[in-house]
């Protein structure tokens, strides 16, 4: 965020909070008052990490911010971003959303030059390459540097008193620009301007540079745009139901996928559920489109902490279950259909249905407001969940034995598709990345 | 919870958790191997309050724990409960739910008669009455005493080696008996049952003492009971939805609420939402009866921790609001029904509405689940939030306006207990107090 | 402290600084503007207690704050003080040094009353007494049930808008009173009134009460003095160097005690050392009167907090010891006379000559500058580190033998004494009590 | 420390203790079993920063640790000990004590070389110049890089399997090696090896890289020695008294400083002492020449912490001193002889002074155990403490009437040679750095 009338903290801080969704594990802010960054970070929720003094010493009017994701291998501090280095360029805040395709190849040849990693991040490959490039300043850097990297992402970067945002050339992941008075803001998703009073200009294009700075906005196409592909597992899973991606509304799009996901289904039952939350907009438009009752089947609790102490083997076989209940009156004698977004691994969905089978569901029928996973993605997701992906083994037949529900059925690649362009948006020629479940990744190594 | 063959500390721990949204201000577990009762208490999150190792100290076959309600006056962890003493009974550990309407008299004959208090606790009182009682045995004291205790409560208590639970005659708070194996446990709500595994037993009766020792559960009349008179907004706002009272489904009596609202109501509208998270299963009793669409219209921020720091006016007026969001797109140009569970003093409404205004709503109808709230409550609800009761001093169609709403309807008193009784439950003749809304209290000073 | 001009949260705040040697367990405030008092107690030291936003609540003009000692059996906050309670002589604060020795009997006769404990400290029995007096005003509450009251102690009371203090009629446990501007202070030890700037006024007498409000300080008689019995100890090993009690300056003392201790040994060795902290000044006593080098030969790590994890068995048997390291160049092939001011359970001292030995002394001389502990204390030590006395089951050669030392020599009684009234003080006519030392108890249960 | 036998965390965590005088700004350990290297750094005191769990995961054999010193500018977890990167010669972790001269040109070079600095350490130097080098083991990389770096410097790195160290050519900075059961041990004071149960072996020699692995121990020259000039200032202020720098002992050598400062000195007063804690044993050797009782003129409050908040200046005007008091009976009326180390930049000793004539002492007379500091040390103390250095301003006369002193004497440079030659040592012909005194720097930039 960049509003030279203003201190930004705030507003990045209560951005965060919006985007929170996003990434647990840590958090953290880089802000500029035109003369110096400083950065804060630290494991834990935006709310554990900018507590009382923290945000105090904080104050300028150019911020970024970041919430990570929690992967498994490297959970730690040193990986928690904004990353802000010092180089030739002089001092620079980075923050990505995202993954380079080709990380591991850029680490390698980096280390071969003579690099040092401190962290296991793509912003810090791009920190290298831009402290590598031949210009001495970070637009003609950026520039030079740009095709270097392959993959899905976006980064933002912030010099002392400029910000700088760029979109890999396909567009993978979501990158809006809102306005805020004498400034302007960028996110990943749309509610962070909502929740900060900020009013949506546009999307960032696919392969576009927009520089801030005192002066104003100016945009640059950093990288030739291919054919545009959003991740389309923003709609399904990733994304706040009040966000909007290229102009469509998450929930809505989520509703026309359950719709749809009714049509292709001809299951009889006496109410719809959902998992909660990601899958309830879905399961209120099955609810909808088969004229069934939709009811609350299932119940988060919402206190549990990241530091929850998980009830052991033992107990679980005994019954204890603190993340998700059953409403047994609801689901008790019943047939139920319960919707979700999507089958990964598989393992939440098989306990689910145990749950409600216990507390005396009739029959369990599984609507997945997606097509099957199939394939790793290279662009963003957590490939560690991707490893072990049951719709890359079984067929469909097989995962409903597996899981214990009396039907199963995913949402078809077409019908989602469908469902998702019958929303109204911005960009109507937009295409999406379905790799993750057709195979047919945008990008290649040589690309 | 009392069970000898176990280490009953776990399932005291998760059952808090269950029961958090009951009290966010602070938690707390007494326990007891047979020998000595130990407890921790501490302001916060369950999550918070038990961590690491301040669990690994306490173990033991007898427990109870306590989630405390955050009311403006005495937020210190000097009320935090159980509120453990010694006497001439030997140890105990008090825990209570409600409150009784005549502390003040009673506190003030204790002090005259040299008695000292440390809490402003309910707790403290039972303690003073138990241990000044002219008997040397817990349960004869008890009976001695509770006729003292006027009001809406449910005391738990323990001794190294007996767990003893009752409720006041009318029944006013709920409380319900579980069975796990080789033991009993005691909650305010079911929902703790589910998450530990436990199997609902039955209801406390108004009235009822039960003993749980070593030998096995007695119940005793304790009280001779009155009109039962369960207080009816545990249904409207307390309870979780997979909760039960008295058989009765929380989330099941809310949708009914909804259906007889939309009955009595004569709106035109095209969608309908509700306010998370405890009116949604109203709002989609509304939707069913009425044929609209149910729709996502308000979304509520998950990850704001206790120790939140608002925005300041200068930037609400800004627009920035955290915690709850409209959803644009499904608002946008929409004449909206919102449902809410009740209006105490009007102000989050007034926001609301406000804020779906701003997001391009065109038309606003309030739809309450419950009657107008015109009389305080002496029985376990805050009564500071009572203090400023728009409705005791506006009508409807002033409400109306001060809220800035298109129309206002509430449920009428008949409606709401109609819809209450039309759910299946275990116990056909039970009343309700309904004293918050027509002012007719069911205990008087004298009772 | 009580001062109507000023905010004496600081004073009391860095006052509790000064005394923190006196405990580390925990430390409170409590604090009155007139109108409320206010509590903040915690487990910790004083800065860890009152950080940042903790003290920002707290101010007033009135004051009283305390750091508890850490004792085995009840170490929890419940225990911590000053204890604040409501009772019909309204909201009263208590601290207290020291103990009755009638505790026992005391809470058995309440506990009979009908009286419940909250906590097992003495504040709560005088709280309980006073509330329980027949008189409505707390002064004359305090003189009724001042005689009940056994053993050594202090204690100081406050009321919104009054400052209370007494001593036992003996005397047993120091209290000063000081003076700042516009206002009285009253402490342990002097130290404090030199840490916030306040001017030594006078020691309390024995049995004396002052009560400090906006008309100024007033004395009265509370207790019938008896012969005047302070504590020896203090001088020994409990108060800081800095302070005076009865206007003898602790380490002028300690530093005769040495010098007497000198005159009563003729051991012939190289170099004095002292254990650090408490035995410095006697230990350069020493070796001014035998015109030794004053060595430092034990080292003590200051950076060891509350919670640090002890080496295990196994680890101190390969040597590792982080809490007091030899200086091995000053100890290597020395006789060294090594001073520590008494020995109670010889644990510590046993470690330290194999420490000594270990880095290569030749002979270790042990001197102590008090006598043999051999009876235990009812007037405010702990006696739970009393009940293992070492001096209680040997004599003095089988100590020595015990702890493997090359000779072993304690300060006689009437020497210690000498040495004591050696220095110039205030009140020559004050009598000790050498309880622990000869077993003549001043107080009797029948007193 | 490397002991394929042990798990080494236990010996770091406890060395640490013993060398928290050397900086209490953070804390960290790297410690691999092997096959990884896991790095914990943290704000805070070593007791702060690894508690309980924190050191459950670390487990190894071969590790370091650091303790940072406090400096103005960059306080910040980023530039916490130990540095673990990846490079192409594997994963590495550096810590180092002192400081490169030429950090500046290196920092800029790097950076127009195309790298980036996240630190602003001097181990991130190392390990880019490291990375850079044109070898590919890090044996032979070190042999060309180690010329590169001018200064004063010890650096410890450790690969998974790998411990090595090495020292300037000049030997500015001490460590020393031990050795512990099948292992050996490096630090930068032998009081670590006393804590630990480690044996003292040697020096490491100005110029020498010692590598431990497996295999056992080998010893290179890594630089040709230049002359030994070990930082007299070591002895003076930084070691602990109970570590030995070339077989010298610190607290004999401070010692000896005081005896021939009372030499050079010819004052007559009552009483000498030393301002606590680096000064006390050179008061005792004035103490001892002069033949004047050694007294506890001060007195240092020890439970202060890192998070103190100070005294405002109203209130130190008003006398709040909380850090370091005078004993009042001690100094009252009294000629004192105040010993202190050493004077920087003047106003603590002012406030000592004032302190003291407030307590009523006759006279003060300053004799400072080290010669006047009047130049910036560019090998290792913090420069910023140097900027304002009281005694590159003002000559003797003019220093003692600023800070208030009745009469002011430094040690003479030959003088203070002369002490610390005077203390048996191991290596006799070892010169020491006197730049801070005379400006004589052993290091140019072309060196």
């Amino acid at each position: 965020m960049f509003a030279p009338e203003k201190d930004v903290q705030s507003y990045i801080h209560f951005g965060l909070y919006a985007l929170q969704h996003r990434g647990q594990e840590s958090a953290g802010i880089s802000i500029s008052d035109g003369s110096d960054i400083k950065t804060k970070k630290k494991m834990g929720l935006v709310s554990e990490v900018f507590q009382g003094d923290t945000l105090e010493n904080l104050s300028g009017y150019n911020a970024i911010g970041h919430v990570r994701y929690s992967t498994e291998g490297d959970s730690s501090v040193t990986n928690a971003q904004p990353l802000t280095i010092t180089c030739k360029l002089g001092k620079i805040s980075i923050v990505h959303n995202g993954n380079l395709k080709n990380a591991k190849g850029l680490r390698k040849r980096l280390e071969e030059e003579g690099t040092i990693f401190q962290t296991t991040t793509d912003s810090e490959i791009l920190a290298h390459l831009l402290a590598k490039s031949s210009y001495n300043n970070i637009i003609d850097g950026l520039k030079e540097v740009a095709s270097m990297m392959k993959g899905g992402y976006t980064f933002l970067l912030m010099t002392t008193d400029r910000l700088i945002a760029f979109r890999d050339a396909h567009g993978f992941r979501p990158l809006s620009l809102g306005k805020v008075d004498g400034g302007y803001v960028l996110s990943s998703e749309t509610c962070a301007f909502d929740t900060i009073g900020a009013e949506y200009v546009r999307d960032i294009s696919p392969g576009e540079m927009v520089v801030i700075d005192k002066q104003g906005i100016t945009s640059t196409t950093l990288l030739e745009p291919k054919d545009p592909s959003l991740c389309i597992f923003e709609y399904i899973y990733f994304a706040r139901p009040d966000s909007n991606l290229i102009g469509k509304n998450v929930h809505l799009v989520r509703k026309e996928l359950g719709k749809e996901l009714a049509k292709e289904s001809n299951i009889t039952a006496d109410i719809v559920s959902g998992v909660p939350d990601s899958s309830l907009s879905a399961a209120s438009g099955v609810a909808e489109a088969l004229n069934l009752p939709y009811e609350m089947g299932l119940i988060k609790n919402r206190y549990i902490g990241r530091t929850f102490i998980k009830p052991n083997q033992e107990m679980r076989e005994l019954g204890v279950q603190v993340k998700l209940n059953p409403v047994n009156a609801t689901v008790f004698g019943k047939r139920i259909i319960l919707v979700d977004d999507s089958i990964v691994r598989g393992t939440t969905i098989t306990n689910i249905i145990k749950t409600l089978r216990d507390a005396g569901a009739k029959e369990v029928h599984i609507l997945i407001s997606s097509p099957p996973v199939k394939f790793p993605c290279y662009y963003g997701i957590d490939t560690s969940s991707c490893g072990e992906l049951i719709a890359s083994k079984l067929n469909v037949e097989e995962i409903r034995t597996e899981i214990g529900a009396d039907s199963l059925q995913f949402l078809s690649i077409q019908g989602m598709v469908r469902a998702v362009e019958r929303v109204p948006g911005l960009n109507e020629n937009t295409g999406y990345c379905l790799a993750c479940f057709n195979g047919e990744y945008p990008v290649t190594e040589e690309d």
